[in-house]
Parts: C-alpha cells; sequence; structure tokens
C-alpha cells in the first residue's frame, strides 16, 4: 500500500512518501474489533502464516502459531503482519530508489526506530479502518513494537503480548550487533553502503554478522545437544582419527553448520538493512525520556492488558529482563500476566512450537475471542 | 633457545627444528626443586611478569600475581613461562622464515596442539636440568596446558593449578571461534594466509575477530556496569537528546570500547597465529581417547595434586566445566581443591587481582614452598 504524506522520524528526517507491504490472514469482523497485528523480528517478513502458491518451502515464520485453529485463530482473528520500512521484503527500504536522486537509496535511507515503525504501522490501520486492535503481538524485536504501540497509541490497543523481548539492549546486547555491523561496514565490497553502484554485494560482512547472532540466539545446551563437539567427517568409530589438523578448513559440525546458516543469509538479505534493523534495536528504549525510569514510562499503558512471556535459556533477552517489563507495568497497577517457559532452545524458543507456550498463547486468546463476542 | 631435533607433531607432521623464547624469575635452588612454569593463553606471551627496562607499561600480563612477596613469590620460587609455538612473540611461528622454503611459514605453520606445546616445554625444562616441576600453572587456555601436563609428562609435576579453564570447548565456543576464524580468512587481505607475500595484513578480519573475543572475556553484568547504554557524545543532562542517529558512526561507548581494542589488537597480532591458537583451543579434549570418559583421561594423573579455579560470572568457562574437571579427578581419588570464586569480571578475572582469588593461589604456594624445604 502506497503513502503519499511524508512519515516524519524519529531522527528528525522524514520519509517523502513510501510503500508498506503487508499480509491478512482470516476475516474482519462487522464491528472490526478482532484485529490482532503481528511485529516482526530482524530478519524476518511480512508473511507470517501460511504459504505461498508457487512456492515449496514458503511457510509463515510463525506458521505454527498463526492460522485456523492454531493459537492465533484465524477463523476467529483477522490477523495483519506488516514488512517494516527499511527492510528488504517489499516495503520501502535502501534497495529502493529515492525519488529525489534517482538511485537506490542504499547507505542514505533514513535511520528508522520502532517508534517510526508503529507509526506507520497505524497509519497502515487507518487505511484498513481498524480503529482498534484486539491485540498487538510480537517477539523479540516484534515484542519491542508491540511494548511501544502500548505507549504511543495506547487507545488503539486491547492487550499486548511481548514474547522473548527486553525494554532496552544491555550492553553486551550492543555489543554484539556492533560486531556484526563492523563485519559488514569494514567488507571492502560494502563501500560506505553503496555497494549496487559498484555491482557487488558485501556477502562476507553478512555472513558473519549472521554467525554472530546465530549464537545469540542458540542456548549453548541445545547447541551443545545438537552438535557439541561432533566432527564433520566422523565416521563414529574411533573417535578422533578422523581429525583433519587444519585451521581453515571445517572440522566441527558447529562450524559447517554456522557457515552453512552465513551462507544462505547472505544470498537474500540487504546489508544496509541489516544496519538499520540492529540500530532500531540498539535506540529501542522507552525509558530514556524519563531518565532510565521504566515504571514512569509505562504510565502512559495504564489502562491496558499485558502478557509477558520469557523463555528460560534465552540468554539474548533473559528473563531477567521480562522481569524488568512486568514490574514496570505492577508498578502502574496495570494488568499483567507472566509466564516464563522452562524451554531449551535459547532466543529462538520463541519461533518453535513448545505446548506450555503455546498453551500460554492460545488461552489468552480464547479470552481475547470471547470478550470480542460478549 | 634454539630445539635442533625434529619435535613430532600431533597432527603427524613435524617441525624439524625451532626456537622457543622464555622468560625466568627468581633463582633456581640447589636442589632445582622450586621451579614453577606458568602456561599463557591465547594473545598473551612469555612476559607474564616484571617490566621491560626500555619500555613503558610493559608490566608482564600476570604481574599482579607474580614477583617479590606477591602469590606466586619470586623469592621462593624459579618462574619460567615459555612463548607457546606458533606464537608471533619469539618463538618459531607463522612469521618466522621457514629453512625449507626461504619464505615466511605463513598458513603452512604445521597445526600446533596443546599436546605439542606441552611436549616443547618439556624439553625446555630438559636443556634448563629441570627434571620436575613444584607447579605448573595457567588460566584459560594455560590451564589446559596445566592440565595436559599431569596427563602427559606426570612423573614431572607436583601441583597442578588450572584456572578459569575447561576439560574442552564446547560447541558455542568452538562457534565463537570459527566466527572469529572466517571473519580473518574472508578478509581479502588474509590470501589463503600468505599475506606476506602481498605486502598486506588482514587487519579487518584481526579486528573482528578480536571483538567477537571480547565480548566473551567480559561478564553480561560487568559490561553493563561499565558501560550499559552510555553514549559515546553524552553531555550528562537531556538523555537521548544527543542520539546521532547514524547506522556506521559510533554512538554507545562500548561501540566506540570495542572498536579500540580490535584496532589495537590487529596492530601487533599475527592473523596465522590466531588461527592457530583458535584450533588449539578446539582440538583439546584429553577425553577423547578414551570415548569421552574424563575420569578416565585422568587416570594417568593419579598420585598429582590439583587446584581448580573457577569464577561464577564466566560464562566462556563457566563453572561447570571446571566442576567437570574436579568430578574426574575425585572419581581417580586424586588429591583436588576447588575454589569458585564469586566474581563479577567474566572470564577476564582470572586476570585481576581479587582478593579472595589471589588468596586462594597465595595459600596453595605457601603450602607448596613450605614442603619444599621439609
Amino acid at each position: 500500500m502506497r503513502f503519499a504524506d511524508g512519515l516524519p522520524l524519529r531522527s528528525g528526517a522524514s520519509l517523502a512518501g513510501y510503500e508498506l507491504v503487508y499480509e491478512t490472514y482470516g476475516e474482519l469482523n462487522a464491528a472490526r474489533s478482532n484485529a490482532v497485528l503481528v511485529c516482526h523480528a530482524l530478519n524476518a517478513s511480512h508473511h507470517v502464516a501460511g504459504t505461498h502458491e508457487d512456492a515449496s518451502r514458503s511457510e509463515g515464520w510463525w506458521d505454527n502459531l498463526i492460522g485456523p485453529g492454531k493459537p492465533l485463530d484465524t477463523r476467529q482473528f483477522f490477523v495483519i503482519c506488516v514488512n517494516n520500512l527499511g527492510s528488504c521484503f517489499g516495503s520501502t527500504g535502501p534497495t529502493h530508489v529515492n525519488p529525489d536522486t534517482g538511485r537506490r537509496w542504499g547507505a542514505d535511507f533514513p535511520v528508522v526506530t520502532v517508534e517510526d515503525w508503529v507509526d506507520a504501522q497505524a497509519r497502515l490501520l487507518d487505511r484498513l479502518g481498524i480503529a482498534k486492535l484486539a491485540a498487538v503481538l510480537g517477539g523479540s524485536l516484534g515484542g519491542m513494537q508491540a511494548l511501544s504501540w502500548t505507549l504511543r497509541h495506547p487507545d488503539r490497543v486491547g492487550e499486548c503480548i511481548a514474547v522473548a523481548t527486553a525494554p532496552n539492549l544491555s550492553a553486551q546486547n550492543i555489543a554484539f550487533n556492533e560486531v556484526a555491523r563492523r563485519a559488514i561496514i569494514t567488507d571492502p565490497d560494502f563501500h560506505g553502503g553503496h555497494y549496487d553502484a559498484h555491482g557487488v554485494l558485501p556477502k562476507r560482512g553478512l555472513r558473519v554478522a549472521r554467525m554472530i547472532g546465530h549464537i545469540t540466539y542458540l542456548s549453548d545446551d541445545s547447541m551443545e545437544a545438537k552438535f557439541g563437539r561432533s566432527l564433520r567427517n566422523a565416521s563414529g568409530a574411533g573417535r578422533g582419527a578422523e581429525l583433519a589438523y587444519s585451521t581453515q578448513d571445517i572440522e566441527f559440525q558447529i562450524e559447517s553448520y554456522l557457515r552453512h546458516q552465513g551462507d544462505k543469509f547472505s544470498e537474500y538479505f540487504d546489508a544496509n538493512t541489516y544496519l538499520l534493523i540492529t540500530r532500531a534495536l540498539d535506540y529501542f528504549d522507552p525509558a530514556l525520556a524519563f531518565g532510565g525510569d521504566l515504571s514512569a514510562a509505562f504510565a502512559a499503558a495504564r489502562g491496558k492488558r499485558f502478557l509477558v512471556v520469557s523463555f528460560t535459556t534465552d540468554w539474548r533477552f533473559s528473563p531477567a529482563r521480562s522481569r524488568e517489563i512486568v514490574k514496570a507495568l505492577v508498578d502502574n497497577r496495570i494488568d499483567v500476566s507472566y509466564a516464563e517457559i522452562a524451554a531449551p532452545h535459547g532466543h529462538d524458543a520463541f519461533l518453535l512450537e513448545d505446548p506450555r507456550y503455546h498453551g500460554v498463547l492460545r488461552a489468552s486468546f480464547e479470552r481475547i475471542a470471547a470478550e470480542l463476542t460478549r
């Protein structure tokens, strides 16, 4: 959907006109009250559920959660997922042409924030004639958008479901983002972000960035259980006899796995988008304007109902970070439920099908659906 | 010291002749019984204590621990630290000339392992006329060497003090090493490890590698306490007003710190050495030859006395990994003391001056010294 009106950005810059691509699932009811907005995380798109007719293995990134009869049941809810500005999956971003110059935006695309995304999503809802969301749902960076909705547009949100997220990034979180960015920016094929003009792509940097990210998505334990010290060419018997003694070749299966993840990612993801999205993560900090007082920040959300979910082995956004959110809500006497799910999979758990996790979400959406029809 | 005899390596290769540089502190006693070997970790050298006359800020890397009156008291012990083979601080390594080709070894330097280092150190002790060490001490990768001494040369070690180490790397540990190696190897200036012939250095890769490593040396909490979300250009008042909204420039102090660490490292460290030393870490696994049974592996160490030290916030080599070592020793009825130090600094704690930590080491060395004179 095309938006001709300029979008004022938090940085002070403005985006003159822009395109937002989105998908919807289910039907909007007559009262226009059953819409659920799902916000995506770092490398995901608006394709959150279902499959594309013309492609195999095209399940949406949260297809295990969203669909007919699933925890977020599309027989009851009208689900919307918007590709965020600055992304590389259809909405206006660095790979698009800047109308002012006739060249691709590249590194000149303005820095976008979680708040900017939320405002753009709100405008899309205006166009769709949706005054108020039954719920906003997101995991990780998507959870930050869900939280931000309750602060920027509190009258337009019924419930907020924030999964595996944090009220801001820790120094360690920023550190990992920065190393990934340096890998991209110092790739000689990056050319200051204008690689397109040089006919190249900074794939080396993207590969390393993805490998770093991937380590933080998995728990130490799940990586150990899945790969351990298994050798790539292990024959089973005679452990160790197969060692290649090489510094540059793959020796362990975990190396092979990470290289594969990096290679795949570098084929489809845009480097400038990676920089933009990691920066949006870095900048998100609703407490900043309140001198670091998260409880003061969440005073604006009074009246909403929240569900906060964390996973015990998530060391990227640990349960302690979710409990900070819960405390700030409780300080404001806001209705909040908190589920800390014992799951071995680390941060990635929010994308996986865990019966207790999905059970909590199913129960919440069933209650929301029941309240809609009252 | 020059060694003309070939050193057979674990990989099956052999090093025809080699140089080992080392430093000693204190005096060897008449009985030649007071020698303590200190083994170094990833990026350290033989310069473990004291200062160099001609250089400011030249304190050895463990100078807070080793010296007259310090926990490892050089008035009582003869302390030896050897630069390991493959390093870039003087002992034969990739930056040296391969006598067979007349060119620098570069990527052709043979893969060296913890066991190879220990064997080379043992030969050095032969030359120094030291039949048996009062103790072998090391932290991190140095701790792995200390452990290996008790398995390869059990009759030549009195005590083994293994600090902040592990019986092998976890999948996550290998993963971090692999990402660092990929950053180096895919740097276009790496040239397959023969950058010297091209007159360049793969500094971009080394910078990223060091930044990744550095994140794993610090605890999440200590990084938070030291940097948090502080902005580089924060004026103090008006938090947030100073945001630059840039994807490529430094915004947070943690970014500035990491870039500085990466820059410094890339100026003095050799890329091929980085690959070799991270591989030595990957390969260390004394249980491998025993079907993964660490207790069976440590049967060879029977009769030794061990001190194992870990730090609560070390997530690189967590206390759980040290407890695996302790269990394997206890299974063999080997005399072992274990100290788990509550310290906020993560893996780096082993290099810092913590009174409880240093107290434990001081008490151990005082006992060892007392036993020497009995």
